[in-house]
């Protein structure tokens, strides 16, 4: 399924030798038409990776015919060379399936400062080119892991048009999307301004909210290619819907795959003066260590969502706060709420509500905690 | 010494049974005389502890006869009884030590969302008090450790007068103070004005640079009392300096005494178009729990300072960043500098310097490695 679900695309994945353990680490979606429109979205990092910034110059035509993504390197930081090596990318998919480069976009993963080894990934992109395939999505989803422990797909089916996608990412999950590559494509027939609107739409309360570690990335792109392949014109109310059911999908199945993590966190701010203010105060929960520690310990120790909320700049009077921990009050006012020994912490799955009781907005922040397997990967990383 | 250094000062230290493993838990701190003024630098956060609140009051008077200080129970997030609390606390010092109330200062710390168990700590306030000498600083500096492993003072002596000092804090160090309790002496004859002057001055650029996990807490205290009993009136950059100096020797004794921590972080973010700039970036490097990671693995992994880097408002051109790791350039211009492998990482202080090449300001936070033992001390806190 994945990027092969709709109609119009083709898909490969396989071991073009970048990563030395031989792992599969090179991917090829083409968009086989009729239509090529396509938006993006890229990571708001200032330090952009090469394949960012070649890709948001592919993106500013609304057409991409082709998509080539790498595992086992970044590509970021390595200056002029690197932006060649991308560029070398695009123009040897472009000559194998006959495209113009500028159609062409290229997405990277890995390590940051390390040049690619373009001697094995060229010839990988004609190797990947031979196999391409309308079942190919598994294969070039699961070529785009790194650290991931599962690939990541999703698909939304519609009356007679269908989204699908597929997601890589497992930590550096953060505000204006994650390490994270994500390329959705869609059968419908859409316009480039259309499809823009609903992926912005889509990332801002999906991707956007899904805040594993705080740490953003220099190569976090989503794609959406649309082929057109279905004829069929959705009306944009339900097409955007299933660009964010999508979306909504491979981000919780970024977060259950967090590196390290065992637990899931869902933060949801209700009560809030406005939704920017809700956003604020789940992005400090989500990145408060002390609480996340606190919940891989199974301690409901809702001081720590107290004090994360303290240093927003939010509307909300301290002794009107409350916060739920798996369904119980254990804070009403700002002080001591029902009995946290009531909190079953047993799950996967931890609920935490923070209510500021200031108005009426509401956001949802995605989080896991913060655990010793997660400094083990992390240390060890590039060593 | 601690803060029973100065002259005008005397100290005591106890186990009033506040905490349940028996250990000391209740300082009490008197300013002798003649002189009583005092400043107070308190936590940015805006869910403020009941102890915050009454000394922030107290302080308003510019005048501080006594500090009762706990440890065992932060008294935050606990409502009107936990401010009460307070209340009967600085109440009870104020009649054995036969002051008004409002002279009486209170700092706690431990747990959030608990009382404490008030017919325990009047009592202690009282044994505290038949307790006062004038060797009392180092017992009053051991009675104010949570996770501390080890109990902080610093002194600096000049002509004739004494700064002293005391800190407790292990974890929960961020911006805008940290979950710190300190107390400054001096017997320097310097008025309330001066007194808070020097102290934000001294706070500004070293507790407030001491960035261990991105945690700001709700108790965080620095008071500092001048009893004049040297009677020598100091120049006030020399006061400052050394008020500064032993700020700058607390904090460093903090961020060694780190929970969980295995090295000490210097980043040094130079050639930044302003101060804030540089502040910025370096509270971002310090926060980026992909680097402290890398970190305690003893890897250079200058790509996680880029993407940090990245984040933030300050003026760069991310082709002309430079980072360099123990004293090897391992970036220039955004991209591969020196090798790598050249960068010895064996010792406890690691050095950073980010060159921004962007102006001539400068910056220096601390901060440390994040490692398996943090997640465990911080999983199994309250527990």
């Amino acid at each position: 399924m994945s990027v092969t679900a709709a109609k119009g695309f083709t898909a490969a994945g396989i071991a073009a030798g970048i990563k030395a353990n031989g792992n599969p680490d090179l991917a090829l979606v083409v968009n086989t038409g009729p239509r090529r429109a396509a938006a993006g979205v890229f990571t708001s990092n200032r330090v952009k990776a090469a394949p960012v910034l070649w890709s948001e110059q592919v993106l500013k035509s609304g057409q991409v015919s082709a998509v080539v993504l790498n595992s086992g390197g970044a590509n970021a930081c390595t200056g002029p060379k690197g932006f060649q090596d991308t560029h070398a990318t695009a123009e040897k998919a472009a000559e194998v399936l006959g495209r113009g480069a500028i159609e062409v976009a290229v997405c990277s993963t890995g390590l940051i400062g390390v040049l690619l080894p373009m001697d094995k990934l060229l010839p990988g992109v004609e190797t990947a080119a031979a196999q391409l395939s309308e079942h190919g999505g598994e294969k070039a989803a699961i070529a785009i892991k790194t650290t991931d422990t599962v690939h990541k797909t999703a698909v939304v089916t519609k009356g007679g048009w269908t989204v699908g996608g597929m997601a890589k990412g497992a930590g550096m999950l953060a505000p204006g999307l994650a390490t994270m590559l994500v390329v959705l494509t869609t059968d419908a027939v859409v316009g480039s301004e259309a499809l823009d609107q609903a992926l912005r739409a889509a990332t801002r309360t999906t991707f956007d909210r899904v805040d594993s570690d705080g740490c953003m990335s220099t190569n976090d792109t989503v794609l959406l290619l649309a082929s057109g392949a279905s004829e069929v014109t959705p009306e944009y109310a339900e097409f955007a819907e299933a660009v964010r059911a999508v979306c909504d999908d491979l981000g919780q199945q970024l977060i259950r795959d967090a590196e390290g993590a065992s637990k899931d966190i869902r933060i949801e701010v209700v009560n809030a003066a406005s939704e920017d203010d809700a956003v604020e105060v789940g992005r400090s929960i989500a990145r408060n260590n002390l609480l996340k520690c606190a919940i891989h310990g199974e301690d409901p120790n809702w001081g720590r969502v107290l004090s994360a909320i303290g240093t927003t700049r939010a509307a909300f009077d301290p002794d009107r706060l409350n916060v739920a921990i798996n369904g119980v009050w254990v804070c009403k006012n700002g002080g001591v709420g029902e009995d946290r020994e009531k909190v079953d912490m047993r799950y996967r799955e931890v609920h935490i509500v923070a209510d500021l009781a200031a108005g009426s907005e509401t956001a949802t922040i995605w989080t896991n905690d913060l655990t010793a397997d997660y400094v083990h990967e992390n240390s060890a990383y590039s060593s």
